[in-house]
């Protein structure tokens, strides 16, 4: 398929104008118009489908005395809910979002990581997605989807997971068994994805258009923003910088792939490198990750000098491993974001902006910013609540295609 | 700026119609509206900016003896003619295409390499161009406009060559060099993304919406097509894939870092590997770099184990470098190019296939294909003249730049 369709066209439309809403909240038809750079024409008769969809509503007619009075319109939080479910190796969590993307509670459910059947899983998630709604008090007829991002590569088209190798599961129905275990409407993606919309939407992306999201933690990974929308690729697996080469034949990476840059930048990665700054070190018998990230902050803190050789050693990896990044899509801002980066960003992006220069192309670097993610936790529900949410405006836009709208969803 | 305006669908929709008459050759409105996704009224309105600025004409009046009789249109040839200039370190190389962008013929001139000075290319650039006009007995007035390629960082917008790294440029205004030598509408750009929009319209990309174009020659780079649309990044460098790391701390690169793809799988890259398995093979001594790829190919046909080597070796760099790539992106199809391939590309590309699957993640190389490029030789020229010709009717159709949106999409 060569050709952009109109109804892509249509669809970026609409998406446009429901960013506008967030970024705006209250607008009238002339202020979307504007806002969007779309004509009043095109913008009305989104409205209209939204307005039909009960999406948006109008919260007050305005006159200025000259000409017809005008409607402002907002979207209506009272429409419906969305959940967005985050499910890692330990845990699932599950937030609770209204029409307007505002949370309304969080649930998290822990996961014993041992158990790795599809049935657990789902049954975890069942719990927390209960738990969150009892919480907020919102009945089960009033949510309009479910987004539920999983570990691993996903196709959401499909609803499948592809390979979540920490479960080693292979071609797994996950939006089936989902859809019948909670009866309502489902929507799947694999979390960077949701990062890197909730960035797109609510973060970076209200400044820029090219971006890249950049995750670190126990993995690693990138959400790629071009031209103003996120890059999937053709089987969604776009973005997986954590399995580029920093070093041929280098570090085995636990995909199995030898010198990967999740290899030296993730935690495990970290703690290869610490061994070899200092065998002996007593941080590398700590097995619980995060508790072994805390030891690093701490050591950098109190300036020990090991700890401060291991930061700059995995500085120097990240900044070249942000170079390629950089060489390949030409950004216009790096976002760093993941539990590694709330610890240790306060170091490790100052090192990585003065390293940056020497991996990447003078005029690329030129026109470069690097910056933590000014957005609070819980990014992947958002994100998956945003996915999930345009996954129900384009349904509620285009009837005709997909058969019925889904305000009969729920 | 983070909206998509109603004039990047406009221009989209341009585009489309513009490559629709580029597969159809003759269509009617309906054809185009079918061929394009796009609504009739919506190709209606464009074509009559076509036709009004002579870009179009109506070939035929067809009856099918039900409603009205349908106008065949098309490209018109004789509206105008459009120069491809490809800019490289030894010679300059011109093709005079018609508006249908069928070549009416080329001519070379020769450059000297360790000339650098902008006026002594521009003459190069003015002699080649008059030459080539002369030969197809088009006179200067009827050119629409020149696209010249130039090697290393080009801004097109500023119409700037922002680093040359042959000629150690440094922002040299280069377009305003040239329109006031030629008298003539020019468009700057970098021969990577004048390959890629080559295959874009004229190759691949008549059968992929994303991919990749990767030329292996003297230097390495890459071309990104994503949703079917050419990736430039912020200061038009994306695609810079030659200067992502095979090796931290690996081969010097003349870019300046060391292990960059380009100096693995560049020609000097090869010429590196075959020094490391026989440093006094006496092929080393060949200063010419094409002579030195045609005694490789010599060998490889003769079975001459050294080389044999070097060409696996090189396809284990290859298909390591393409991994990253595929991971990054996620493509449908990458296409190799460039004079390497036009040699060696028989023994790399199944080499490549072969070896890609250890290099890249399951799910993303089972969705891709790699091949070498189908187009002709001076596919940079006729790239150039595709983008000057894009931005001539982008000139034609928005006569202001805040004119009417287009109130028919979808």
């Amino acid at each position: 398929m060569t050709r952009r369709t109109a109804r892509d066209l249509r669809s970026d439309s609409r998406s446009a104008v429901l960013r506008a809403f967030f970024s705006l909240r209250t607008a009238t038809r002339q202020e979307l118009s504007q806002h969007t750079g779309l004509s009043v024409a095109t913008v009305s008769t989104l409205v209209k489908e939204f307005l039909t969809a009960g999406v948006v509503h109008v919260e007050a007619v305005v006159s200025s005395g000259v000409g017809r009075p005008l409607e402002q319109l907002r979207l209506d939080p009272s429409r419906g809910y969305i959940v967005g479910v985050d499910v890692a190796e330990t845990y699932v969590e599950t937030t609770v979002f209204d029409l307007s993307l505002d949370p309304r509670g969080t649930v998290s459910v822990p996961l014993d990581e041992h158990q790795n059947s599809p049935q657990y899983v789902v049954d975890g998630i069942r719990l927390a997605v209960h738990g969150v709604l009892a919480l907020a008090g919102v009945s089960t007829s009033s949510v309009v989807g479910v987004g539920v991002s999983l570990p691993g590569q996903v196709q959401p088209d499909l609803g499948v997971s592809v390979f979540a190798p920490n479960w080693a599961w292979h071609d797994v129905r996950i939006k089936e068994l989902l859809t019948a275990e909670l009866g309502m409407h489902v929507h799947v993606d694999n979390p960077l994805k949701a990062i890197a919309v909730a960035e797109l939407w609510f973060g970076a992306g209200r400044e820029h258009r090219d971006l890249a999201i950049v995750n670190l933690g126990t993995g690693v990974g990138s959400g790629l923003v071009i031209n103003g929308e996120l890059v999937r690729g053709v089987s969604n697996n776009a973005g997986e910088w954590g399995h580029t080469l920093l070093a041929l034949d280098g570090r085995l990476c636990r995909c199995g792939r030898q010198g990967c840059v999740e290899a030296y930048v993730g935690v495990n990665g970290m703690k290869a490198t610490l061994s070899e700054i200092q065998p002996d070190h007593p941080a590398l018998l700590q097995q619980e990750q995060r508790r072994f990230v805390d030891a690093v902050y701490e050591g950098v803190v109190a300036g020990d000098p090991v700890f401060v050789e291991l930061v700059d050693e995995t500085a120097r990896y990240l900044a070249a491993s942000l170079g390629d990044l950089v060489n390949m899509i030409n950004p216009e801002h790096v976002v760093l974001t993941g539990w590694t980066v709330a610890r240790l960003g306060d170091w490790l992006i100052p090192l990585v902006r003065a390293k940056i220069p020497d991996a990447a192309l003078r005029s690329s670097v030129a026109v470069l910013t690097v910056s933590a993610s000014s957005l609070a936790s819980s990014t992947v529900a958002l994100g998956m609540s945003t996915l999930t949410l345009e996954h129900f405006l384009a349904a509620v836009g285009l009837p005709s295609r997909t058969g019925p709208a889904p305000a009969q969803q729920g």
